[in-house]
């Protein structure tokens, strides 16, 4: 995405190149957001006229899949190569590079000087392309086809993780990958945020949270249904934590007063973010708590999800984006309480 | 697991306190070594009592699913009770470690003193326990079940993503996890290790790579069947390949040397190692290949997988463990070339 303007902030800070590193197993969101390829191991050299080295026996794959032309076999000579460009200032992703890493890095180039660029990538990852939004638009339209799926079949799955495997097997039929391990959260267990599924009965309040990617992208999508006969005490709390998403879409709230309005209203039986940023990674910038100090910007996306966790969990979320004043948004599954 | 011996290592080296943390999103094989659970983010604080300090709204998950008793919430009080213990030297996992987390902590620890935990870690994984190598037994017995059952659907499946699906379905079945993404790579894209698969007719030579996780302990197997009728010479470097997996398997050659018989054997159509440990991670120590200064040592365990990759590819793998000066397969299904 935005190289053009990453190209400019190196002039600026003369950083003559930097390095992205990734592996497919421990994948560097940074390196994807350039290259939109999370299945190489690779070093993205970024310059004028950028360049991939990858391990030789990923070349042919490299080679179909990314954007980048320049595309060579990371060998021996990787480090020479470097050195050939004689770089004064080098710019490394603190935020990924170990100690270990840089300190081999600083053994190849002594005289060299690191600055680093995570903090720029970030501002750029922020504000989302067109390009960006679409992509996230059709991982939240997959995101309400699994969804519809996943609540249609809460009846007939008898346990918490017959029905994270339904939808694991739709994700797999859709040719997708999740964007984070599925959490179906049922009975008391619907009370715990991050709850592993088990095999707990379907019943009462039935948290259902997936979301996956489309080229890299993620959604997020979280609704509870109730299997069985709710009371009045426990349809109204569904009914304030529904309120409390819709009135934190429509006023103008900036993320840190967002999260406050949601927390007094909702009391201590909220117990975690308003919301969070989504794109690469499924939770990035903004960050929508009391620790936030972002505003909301146009192009920015993001999830707004309400909770209640006391003897039962109850949990609204979707993904929205900023635009002229307004949260436009992306998921759109139905919200009434589905009593099952 | 060698919590014991990783203490007795701190009081040689003075390491009043170490840290490991670990989160969903970037998972820490060193932190799941000694906590066995990957699904939570928190930090471990390794000392005579060792203490867990988690995310609030994972506290039960934590509670439910690890060894340690001292657990604690992660709050902002975090670092004043680490002050509290008053530490001359703090041990951190330079492997693992970012240079922001570090400036993070440097900040908060003046006047302390750091000590890399990472190389001794590596040491006590490179020789598993019983207990490790019951697990990748278990993983192991998993994997065999999914090879059987690729084997099996490989006349029914018409593409390589039908055939990754299926055996993703199965896994799915099992409740496990894969150990990393199955690779079913058949006629031109067999010559590529490392394919992704698509929707490519099976046909010929079709490489299937697959394993599982059982409680956090990888597998790794691979079969190359043939659809179709092969020609003698294809049938030939099939057993060639064969051959050379038995020959590494029974010689006595050290990784280095065992890898350098296979390159030589092979040529220039053998282009990645000959195999690699098999743990927590499913690619870690100890190396093989011909940068390998491993010996090997009882309750090593590792791959042996010599292929061959030119017009068609061939791969044969399984996970062996070393015991008195023999490899044993862990790994157990059929290796003659099957012709479907």
């Amino acid at each position: 995405m935005k190289l053009k303007e990453f190209q400019a902030f190196m002039q600026e800070e003369s950083i003559d190149l930097a390095l992205l590193s990734n592996s497919t197993e421990k994948i560097n969101p940074n390196f994807v957001y350039f290259i939109q390829n999370d299945h190489i191991n690779s070093i993205l050299i970024l310059k004028k006229d950028p360049g991939l080295f990858v391990s030789p026996i990923e070349l042919s794959i490299a080679k179909e899949n990314s954007k980048i032309k320049n595309i060579q076999k990371f060998d021996k000579t990787f480090y020479e190569k470097l050195k050939e460009l004689k770089p004064n200032t080098i710019g490394i992703d603190r935020d990924f590079v170990t100690l270990n890493q840089f300190k081999n890095l600083k053994s190849k180039f002594k005289k060299i000087k690191f600055k680093d660029i995570s903090e720029q990538i970030k501002k750029l990852r922020l504000i989302k392309t067109e390009e960006e939004i679409n992509l996230i638009k059709k991982a939240c339209y997959f995101a309400d086809i699994l969804m519809r799926e996943a609540v249609a079949n809460a009846k007939i799955a008898k346990t918490e993780l017959d029905l994270k495997k339904i939808i694991e097997k739709k994700i797999l039929d859709l040719n997708l990958n999740p964007s984070f391990d599925p959490i179906v959260a049922s009975s008391k267990n619907s009370k715990n945020p991050h709850h592993i599924s088990n095999n707990t009965k379907l019943k009462g309040f039935t948290v259902i949270d997936l979301g996956v990617k489309y080229k890299n992208y993620c959604s997020d999508i979280t609704r509870t249904v109730f299997i069985g006969k709710p009371n009045k005490k426990q349809i109204e709390i569904y009914n304030k934590v529904l309120e409390v998403q819709e009135n934190s879409i429509n006023n103008n709230l900036q993320p840190k007063q967002m999260h406050e309005y949601a927390q007094k209203t909702l009391g201590k039986s909220f117990n975690h973010s308003l919301g969070h940023g989504i794109g690469i990674e499924v939770h990035e910038t903004p960050i929508i708590s009391s620790f936030s100090t972002d505003a909301f910007k146009n192009n920015m996306v993001f999830t707004i999800e309400p909770g209640y966790y006391n003897d039962f969990g109850i949990r609204i979320e979707d993904v929205f984006m900023y635009k002229n004043n307004k949260k436009i948004q992306l998921t759109n599954s139905p919200k009434t309480l589905l009593i099952i």
